[in-house]
């Protein structure tokens, strides 16, 4: 029988393929009688062997990848399946007790990690990281599981998880990778939006019902509509092949707006950029025809290593986006750190709320050290393009002062140094904390652009996190509190002849995008994904009609009455 | 030689006397050889014995208070105590390992609580707790920290500590706690709000030099400027004697407004109202001078227990206060849990984010079955006095008609069962979501009236935890975005016929009562303790003048511009 999951519609697309279900990791095996404890022996071996080849795997390739330093972790690996006082003592309890190997391995890896957690030598401490790992992979053995590597995937399939961490997500093996279904999350989850920028379709928020999914079973998975079906039946599947090839069609059809202007359909012009996240993202916003880079979030050159980068890596890097958009605008944001993303490296202190904490720029005035080394760099990469600086989380002018003093400082002193740096270099600043909305017009004066991060705005404005299912009902972008905020921001930048452009999911949103095009919103920067849609939207609206539209919706009593409205207008035929 | 910390005055006052120290929670003891193990086996009996006799004093203070059902834990932890398994084993390692009894102890009892965690029977996990209870209490006993209950201190003192819950605060025995300084906390945190509303000086976030401070050593504490002298010299103490005395003046002299209308200098009248969070407040508040209950926070009736509080309980607490303050307004909120304050018996998911979780209103359309006993409570009390209820944590219009529609429901159902309720409460919310704000004009046709939560309001448009020390900076009352949004809401009010009261700490700053008074605040709520000398700042301003410099200040570029400019105003004797 088919089993027919519904989820949150995080990533579009259609995906027909097996599952490869993840490990949930709060996983605690459950005590049970062996009758035969020599054959739960004989799987647990299984099970090591199996450990012992995906770790040789994971060592050779992070050896290439990333040189024999960073390999060692998986030596030592590869040391605790040899340890006899670990595997014998496994195999003893199976046997003595007559117990499941899940159960007695469990039990064992916990003693010695309680033990070596109490040792003195702070060497030892760490190995106890090291047995929770490795005694998590033969765990996952034993259940048929996959575990941690995502880029070992060599087949085709969909990927079910409980949640996929950004460092999951970017792991992910997209020649085989067809999509992924994960049981929490929102559709601004950072899973969600990785997906997006991956292109890979994902249905995320789907609920318990996932983790009754088999591996191995065969999924049609519809991420236009969010729609899961487990072990479909041959009509199903011939149904959902069919769907695939009409989507299939449909996205080559919108490929014909890559080459086209950003144009409404009485000749107001706009500018549509590309959100990247890493430096392949620039290819894929070329080839959907981003007229720039909206936001370049830097955050890719810090996470997932184990010290900070270097300035001269980080200018490196700067300098390949900025020769490869060739004198287009791209926008860099500074390092937006804190919130959800963590550096384990710069120990920073667990906070309760961490989204309303010490996160990005509050951060980078703390921690100048690292603010100054990305602004250097930043400052180096300059002649190579068309910069512009733009920092995130301002909540008060002193901040943006404060910044724009400590860039000038640098740019200064690299002068003096003989170091060439653009004298063109715009300076602007999000618009996502509340404060910074509602106070535009003294942030008009001082910044040279506003980018407004919609989806911290609309967190911040409705007091609910975004990454919080029981919440996600207010995240609401057509919210007639959002959009005054928005009018407010635009109308105080264009007083003081700034331009304005919206970073968060918002700008690529097909209902919302009338709404700021009427409102005069300048650029609109999204996940390439969105570009062509978003394109084709712009070319059928009236920006003179929707100037006074959109005016109309910030009396209507809701977010719903708004989209509403717009579904109306749109229908009405008022667009074309 | 004199010590001297500085922390945040969070309530204002002068104390003399002897600090007692609280039970740091984090101590793990440190392995010291012991050189006559016999002493530590005589040390660790004598703490036996005083924890013994503090849990009997407990036990019997509970059943007195609450019952023997209550007190029956105390009983459990009695038999602990007596259990030769803990006992025994920690004097045994004591002698064998010649080691210290705070180390032989905390190993021991670590490995029962273990033993017990992993237990199948629910009750003998339970017991775990107990055991970290009971040793904790025998832990503090040997290094001669004052540990958990605070109702039995006995002597004039000031208490130190790492920190206090709101449950710690609200068992000081108020009859000898002359103060309390902590290490960590700010202005807006709860043990802050918590000392202003019993009227106990503090002072928070002192930070790490309150470890030092010894058990016994005298302290002056000057809660009026932050400032804590730990042994101070003859000269220093005489000092603080004069200063507190002068104080004392001051206070008495303050009494006078107690009677007073709160009215401009020239004629403007407004209400000025005290916030309280339990049923003893009222007394205070009425000896203060409050014209009104302008917040009556109800989780009082639900924190502190095991379960909820019955509908009869809350009938009778809302019955009380409403008679105590005989005609006179009283606004009560619905249930505001969530956030930092947790009901363990609700079993909430963990959020990662509390302050822009499911809390208050959020959780209460959820738990309908809380919502509702408590909404029939209220409407059941209404006849005893001049009822208004208000809703907290509003963003978006459905949830104040959902409340409203609810709540019209249990009334009808009342009625129909022939039960008395009052035909003319108001309905109103509190404005502390910035979407409430910048739409209080959609809002204010649907409510009665507006209470502003500034806290919470400056938290989420600041984007602030204002209980997270590293961005406190951002608890700007005085920025012009907080101002603006307090003017349209006024305005959006004033537009509908409805008043408009603020009810965070803002309503009692001396600074920020111009501002507020000026742009039309009908209502001021506050603790008890603010409510004299507010009353004589409004009595010295003249409302006109205010009208307009209020809207000047809007304009300014940030929070200290504002701040100098009410100071200049106030001092160039424009408000005499």
């Amino acid at each position: 029988m088919t089993r027919k999951i519904e989820g949150i519609a995080a990533s579009s697309g259609i995906a027909i393929a097996r599952a490869v279900v993840l490990n949930a990791e709060t996983y605690v095996p459950v005590r049970s009688p062996a009758e035969e404890p020599e054959r739960e022996v004989e799987r647990f071996r299984a099970a090591v062997r199996q450990a012992q080849g995906e770790i040789e795997r994971i060592r050779a390739s992070v050896e290439e990848k990333l040189g024999a330093e960073k390999a060692a972790i998986f030596e030592g690996h590869l040391l605790i399946l040899e340890d006899p006082d670990l595997i014998e003592t496994v195999e003893g309890q199976i046997r003595e007790e007559a117990v499941n190997a899940e159960y007695a391995l469990h039990e064992v890896a916990q003693t010695f990690i309680e033990a070596l957690g109490q040792l003195e030598d702070e060497a030892l401490r760490e190995r106890a990281a090291d047995v929770r790992d490795v005694s998590g992979r033969i765990l996952n053995a034993l259940r048929g599981v996959q575990g941690g590597d995502l880029s070992q995937l060599a087949e085709e399939c969909v990927v079910v998880a409980s949640d996929l961490t950004p460092s999951d997500t970017a792991q992910l093996n997209l020649a085989v990778v067809r999509g992924f279904v994960t049981e929490i999350g929102s559709r601004t989850s950072h899973s969600a939006i990785m997906a997006r920028s991956l292109d890979v379709p994902a249905i995320v928020g789907a609920g318990a019902g996932v983790r009754g999914i088999p591996a191995g079973a065969i999924l049609v998975m519809d991420a236009t509509e969010g729609v899961l079906l487990v072990d479909p039946s041959p009509e199903e599947l011939a149904a959902y092949t069919e769907k695939k090839a009409q989507y299939d069609r449909r996205q080559a059809e919108l490929r014909q707006w890559a080459k086209r202007a950003s144009v409404s359909s009485d000749g107001h012009r706009v500018e549509i950029a590309a959100n990247i996240g890493k430096l392949e993202d620039v290819q894929k916003a070329l080839d959907n025809g981003a007229e720039a880079i909206g936001l370049f979030r830097t955050e890719f050159l810090y996470m997932g290593r184990s010290e900070l980068p270097t300035e001269e890596e980080q200018f490196q890097s700067y300098k390949y986006v900025l020769e490869k958009m060739a004198g287009k605008p791209v926008v860099i944001r500074t390092l937006d750190i804190g919130g959800d993303k963590e550096l384990p490296y710069l120990d920073l202190p667990k906070e309760s709320n961490p989204f309303l904490g010490q996160r990005a720029l509050r951060l980078c005035l703390e921690r100048q050290d690292v603010f100054r080394a990305q602004l250097r760099a930043l400052l180096r990469a300059s002649r190579y393009g068309n910069l512009k600086i733009m920092f995130p989380m301002i909540a008060v002018l002193e901040e943006l002062l404060e910044a724009k003093r400590i860039l000038e400082e640098e740019k200064t002193q690299l002068v003096a140094s003989g170091v060439e740096v653009s004298e063109t270099i715009e300076v602007g600043m999000m618009i996502e904390v509340p404060s910074a909305a509602v106070s535009a017009d003294l942030f008009a004066k001082e910044a040279d652009f506003f980018s407004i991060g919609t989806n911290d705005l609309i967190q911040y404005t409705m007091a609910a996190d975004r990454m919080n299912e029981t919440v996600s009902y207010l995240y609401q972008p057509c919210h007639p509190s959002i959009l005054r905020l928005i009018r407010h921001v635009i109308d105080a930048a264009r007083a003081e002849g700034k331009w304005v452009g919206v970073c968060g999911e918002m700008a690529g949103d097909l209902t919302a995008i009338p709404l700021l095009l009427g409102l005069g919103l300048h650029e609109f920067s999204m996940s390439a994904g969105s570009i062509l849609p978003a394109r084709e939207r712009i070319g059928s609206l009236s920006h003179g009609d929707w100037q006074s539209l959109s005016r109309q919706a910030l009396s209507l009593r809701g977010h719903r009455e708004v989209q509403s409205f717009v579904q109306q207008q749109l229908e009405g035929g008022i667009h074309a």
